[in-house]
């Protein structure tokens, strides 16, 4: 038995406030199918919070689905996404999107950033009918990486997609941790305002699971349910995340769990750096990417589970992430351990 | 605001035993995609229901998720699902299961029972490479019409796969209702060994949401949770899940909740034929069809919500759904309210 | 060896007036991927037949992929198509568009005909979010059964279309035969007037492969040649097909070809009737549905090559098609070999 | 009007002998979908010419729909399928693969090849369910750049597919070019042995449109017709394909095109080096990739008809194909302007 896992921000199943609100809503019968009045009160909510009266919300189980719906709906079938090779829908989702269809066309990224540059430069290299045509662009905020695009950086891309007909859209599994990041000079508005469609995670920010789906572009709202529904991603039981998100964006609920989660990441990134080690990216949020000897990686493993991201010679760079679950003492005691080690 | 709803099984979120584990289990750490000790124990108390240590037990989040998984598993692309017109996959997944390039070749059917000469009419007709092959039959239990297969009509079914190198699929949405049924004849063990895979109902039997499929067929475990994962089915927190089953099977919740949902239903049925009304089909399980006058059912739906399922001339059918957490009190005031229409 | 096959009108290969096209064009070079002079010239000639100038020509191989690629071009995932069951797409392609993921809502038909009130059904009965959407119609004309719709049916089902928001799609395999039917009473221009997308067959006319599809609605054009690139339906040597519409539609070999085959079937039905034997349906083009007594049926077999459609307790049904290429001659044999068994 | 495209080697539609083929087999009836008797000489050609006679072939109309099919009909949805970034499937089929629904799992190459190292590192990096599994190796021989893969290459690649449990497959396009390259030191027999499944292409050789599909693992060749149905590959007057391969295969010619094409293609490149110039990659085959000034590749398209494959600064990589109908006139007359432009 280890003392604790830094494999993921998923591991702890619920904030006590999130399942305090199921425990609420049990005591009384639910329209079905996301059509509940605590999924429209969250609705309401998260429009009230990205600032937009008008944008379509759906709630979904999970993050591929989310994914894998989204381009199922927006794209014709000769229509491709352009992703980082470190994107998740290339690397992590088994295929989802290839599986409705449609290629994704991966540009090479250190940072796991995407840039306007590589974004044209896939919209040259697309110039004919035997070729798919790039419609829309994925990016992940915050990263895979745990970096957090700045507004101008998305911005530029934004501009890029409007100026090549491409729809932009943004895996927000961990959008809480990005908005919250020390680093980021934007709110959920600004993102709204510079994306045609993405989504708030819930499952990495202390739901038990459910992810909201935002629509900004009136073009890709239609019949969007048909296709929830068809990739089985409409619960019978909508009003399990429908009530979940409430409790979380009724007040600060969604963004405290991500402040806290990337408080304890820095906590951590401090205490690794101060002991001389170097990382991988920048400490942007709650995704942390130390590089240790890789004897040091060994004895860590024994007390702690995490995962090896990439063998560098003798030295292993490895993620370490946090959660809204994730106490003081225990970065501390990582702390202790690692500096014994040194 | 009306008395209550019996337009399905799933209005109440779940059983407060179900939400007390996950109360419990939201204090540790889990393992994510349903590698955590819970989804384990909990398959293993199901391979003890099901009397088989061998099966493959896989957690996802809803039925229509679990239907396409499988038959996107189980198919080659030209292969197609033999169910009567009535069934899930055939009218209420949005086109799912085509979704994965399969067509569904449906056969009429009054009671909602398909028959092993059915299936075998369906393969004399399907003779040359110009039609898709048949190579899968799906069955509720119980059925869309809350009727139950017995265990002879079941044990034709599956002789007749056999004998024509087809799977036998049994979506158990509300297999629970079916075992418990006072007509049925079978356990789940007597399912598991006349079938190729199934899945054991959980969002309309008491949990939150999730389906356990069960694949019993050796033939068809291959990289099963590749599938999942590509269809977006697997959760990240899969213990919210497994807590869940775990919670249902460790002792006798999971029959205990479909027993009291069939007495209510017979209890309402019971009533409603005391008033001098006729049923659609006979009344088996939680789902019962009475035949009203449609000014009737016109005053009912004041207080009252469930579906019309057909009109004949100057009467309607509609559907009752009673559930785990239908009271004895809310039947008996919906029969006096019938009976000052009568 | 056989005297004669009226198993179809593809047996013979090619109208010597078609191969000589192609003998002379080997003699240059062309462009490829059907941007070649012939099939630019092909295509004019096509517009001018149909009396439409701003209609896109695109050619391709085959029927079942010509269906394929429109539906896959024109229908989001979540959207069906309404058929007759006896229609082609519904029996005889192998799952071809439900393996482009789409469903196909099938009624029943006697005479191989759609009408504008069953499609009208369907689309009521298709209400909500949790069923298929209907988008599109696919009727042929001529029909599997060799009827012909008529101007006044076709203008209703078009009108239907446009009432509910739905494509209306002809396969237009036999469209020749069609055109040129006793009973037509309408043009190709007719056709193209209350139609969204249509094909003009080669291969049953006369080609050696080839069909001709013809977009008439402008929101269905774009980026077609995608789709049939992605499909696998654009051959690099597009001029094979291109210089054979060419031919057939420079002067009036198209509409010959047609017209001698129906005359060939009008022919062979008359003898037949002047028998005494009854048909299935009315003899309307160059398919026929003689019923004979299941002897001479066993006995015609003898020398002939055709399909038995469908036994009629000691008669049989059987189906016996025409083509460019039949003469007269061996009519006049089957009928006189007919009349030893009568 | 150009004096000759070096564009591709289908500009010329098909050698005298095939088409005379055809003149003669219009003149009789033929049974449909390739179950004519040329079809059944044409495969039985093929299998001796492979020398094994347990071979399936199967024909359909083009290189995108062979691939297509092939994968659609091997792979379950979550393999995958490992090529060269240049491959045909990975850039210039319009997403055909992904279509079916298969990721294509790339990695670079200079000079067109795979290797069984490559193979090696994309399976290695695949390790779990949440990640596609790679379970084919697509190759094309020759390759998109004209080179030819040894028998040396061609044993380790399927010796690693076989360790990996990896199916091989083969586009052969232009496998007559690379059979017949002054550099190949194998068979077709030599192929058959080393592969699971390729194609012998005719659309490149001589024919108006065709290839042949063949099937060397027993595994793969269930219910192929099928999947050639669903995805419209199978063309109705099949024996239009049967007998061009009759005639390719009967005698020599099918080798003595190719033979004829390579040999322009080194009198082509012979030339161009002797006038000083160099190649991007070796020649090989009867695609060439020349270096020349920008200015010269100007000058030059003003009479001929290529691909630029690469800008290289102020040069640029054309890309030059010579064919079975390239006449040694017009090599030579293209060569004489070349040195005037040096």
């Amino acid at each position: 038995m280890k003392k604790y896992s830094f494999k993921n921000d998923y591991s702890s199943l619920a904030h006590y406030e999130v399942l305090s609100a199921l425990s609420e809503a049990v005591k009384t019968q639910h329209e079905g199918y996301s059509e509940d009045i605590h999924s429209q009160n969250a609705a309401a909510l998260i429009k009230c919070r990205v600032n937009q009266s008008n944008v379509d919300v759906h709630f979904v189980s999970g993050g591929t689905i989310a994914n894998l719906i989204v381009f199922s709906a927006i794209l014709r079938p000769h229509e491709a996404v352009i992703a980082c090779d470190s994107g998740h829908i290339s690397t992590h989702e088994a295929g989802a999107i290839e599986g409705t269809g449609h290629k994704i066309c991966t540009v090479s990224s250190v940072d796991g950033k995407l840039t306007a540059a590589q974004i044209e430069s896939v919209v040259l290299a697309h110039t004919d009918e035997h070729m798919v045509k790039p419609k829309a662009v994925f990016i992940s905020q915050s990263t895979e990486l745990g970096t957090v695009y700045t507004k101008s950086e998305l911005c530029d891309i934004y501009a890029s997609c409007r100026a090549n007909d491409l729809y932009l859209y943004i895996d927000g599994a961990r959008i809480a941790a990005a908005i919250n990041s020390r680093v980021c000079d934007m709110t959920y508005s600004d993102i709204a305002e510079s994306v045609d469609v993405f989504y708030l995670g819930g499952t990495k920010n202390g739901a038990l699971l459910g992810e909201a789906i935002v629509i900004c572009n009136d073009d890709l709202k239609k019949e969007f349910r048909h296709i929830i529904k068809q990739r089985g991603g409409m619960l019978a039981k909508g009003a399990t995340i429908g009530v979940q998100f409430e409790a979380l964006f009724k007040n600060n609920l969604y963004d405290d769990l991500a402040k806290h989660s990337n408080a304890m990441a820095y906590r951590l990134a401090e205490g690794i750096k101060e002991l001389g080690y170097e990382f991988l990216v920048e400490v942007e949020s709650n995704q942390i990417f130390p590089i240790f000897p890789s004897k040091v990686v060994e004895k860590l493993m024994q007390n702690y589970d995490f995962h090896e991201w990439v063998k560098l010679s003798d030295k292993t760079a490895i993620r370490l992430v946090t959660s809204f679950d994730t106490h003081k003492s225990v970065i501390d005691e990582f702390l202790d351990e690692l500096s014994c080690y040194s």
